[in-house]
């Protein structure tokens, strides 16, 4: 990861939404520097590239402003390198579709999961879980679609989809690791599983996928910084 | 509006995220079907072309898929009909920055006017006051740097940021209109007060911007089936 690059991004290696965007520049070989951020004290230089938001991803182009927030990150890289691995699709309604269902991991899905770690009652955790299967159960169908028989959610090759839940795998297994619920079962949702199962042998995404402890370690500072709600 | 159109919309009038759409339809010179949604008893229509949401609006583009979700349903359009009025930038950058605080209006500015109806304690409502305040400001900062001293947010000529903060005046005019709290002023939003003069009186605008009977009838729609919530 080049000392002299165009490219630097803001990022902590926990955070799925920073894997996305280290996947797209591994797919696009695209030569970066990781500026490693620690958001139980963020730095000035996070504060003052990403001031409304304070969060990672940010990536750093030259002296162009910092963009923050990887959907637009990941468009961006999209739109400045188009010949190596597109992300999304060329077809306008395609893309679309990937957009749609992008955002509904991000401002649906995925939160599930932050509310069940912060939810104290058993039977709102029971009902928490039961919209996280049938949020699995909508992207079954939508892989179904989209993929159309073929490897991933971009069809031959990885694609925006492909990414964005990709690099959420890693939380969704060490969901599965400590505790009784399963999230992406054969029963339920058995396009998926062979899908999640071939993404995460993917040798970009390997080289990006946070490891346990990392994520151990995220998962306590959350713990500590945002505890699970009173009773 | 034509009965052979390709292009059908399925909305209801006081939605400025349907708003935004028409004003682009209307921007690009696309003719198109107006299918009017009564939220208070949504059609079958609705609830199969959109079963994730329910929401309007949603495109229906002659045998395609239908699309929900404004942003998407743009960024479509501008897609399928570059030549006619571009919404978005070229520059790679310049599209980040209007992706990115298009999406601070719908996910952060906008819904603090729902949180200020829905909250009933007088101090939580002065402290949501203070975050639209807080927010118009960080808008009015937006508009000096993407206007860059021109009429718009997309410069010369009406952009994406400029469909997306237009369609919502009728909105916060109505705030105005029956409170004493006034959202863009002289005093904090100099550039963001002009605009919104300039852009209120835009042909194509006009067309769409819901009159004040209709934004009544929806508000106590509101009222009625997500009322405040408890004291």
């Amino acid at each position: 990861m080049g000392k002299n690059s165009e490219i630097k991004l803001i990022g902590t290696a926990a955070s799925p939404f920073v894997n996305r965007v280290q996947f797209v520049l591994s797919l696009k070989s695209i030569d970066y520097e990781f500026i490693d951020e620690n958001l139980a004290n963020k730095s000035e230089l996070l504060l003052t590239s990403n001031p409304v938001y304070k969060k990672v991803p940010v990536l750093l182009h030259a002296n162009k402003p910092p963009l923050p927030e990887s959907p637009i990150i990941i468009e961006y890289l999209d739109e400045i390198y188009p010949d190596i691995h597109p992300i999304l699709p060329s077809d306008p309604i395609a893309r679309a579709d990937n957009r749609f269902w992008a955002n509904y991991i991000d401002t649906k899905f995925f939160p599930l999961f932050e509310d069940l770690r912060r939810t104290p009652g058993k039977e709102e955790k029971e009902e928490i879980k039961k919209q996280i299967i049938e949020g699995s159960e909508l992207l079954e169908e939508a892989f179904v679609k989209l993929s159309n028989g073929k490897a991933y959610f971009g069809g031959d090759d990885v694609g925006y989809l492909d990414v964005v839940l990709g690099c959420f795998l890693a939380w969704t297994k060490f969901v599965e690791k400590y505790s009784e619920f399963k999230v992406i079962v054969e029963a339920r949702t058995p396009k998926l599983l062979e899908w999640s199962e071939r993404i995460w042998s993917h040798e970009a995404l390997k080289d990006v996928i946070p490891g346990n402890e990392i994520l151990m370690n995220f998962f306590m500072m959350l713990q500590i910084h945002k505890p699970p709600k009173a009773a």
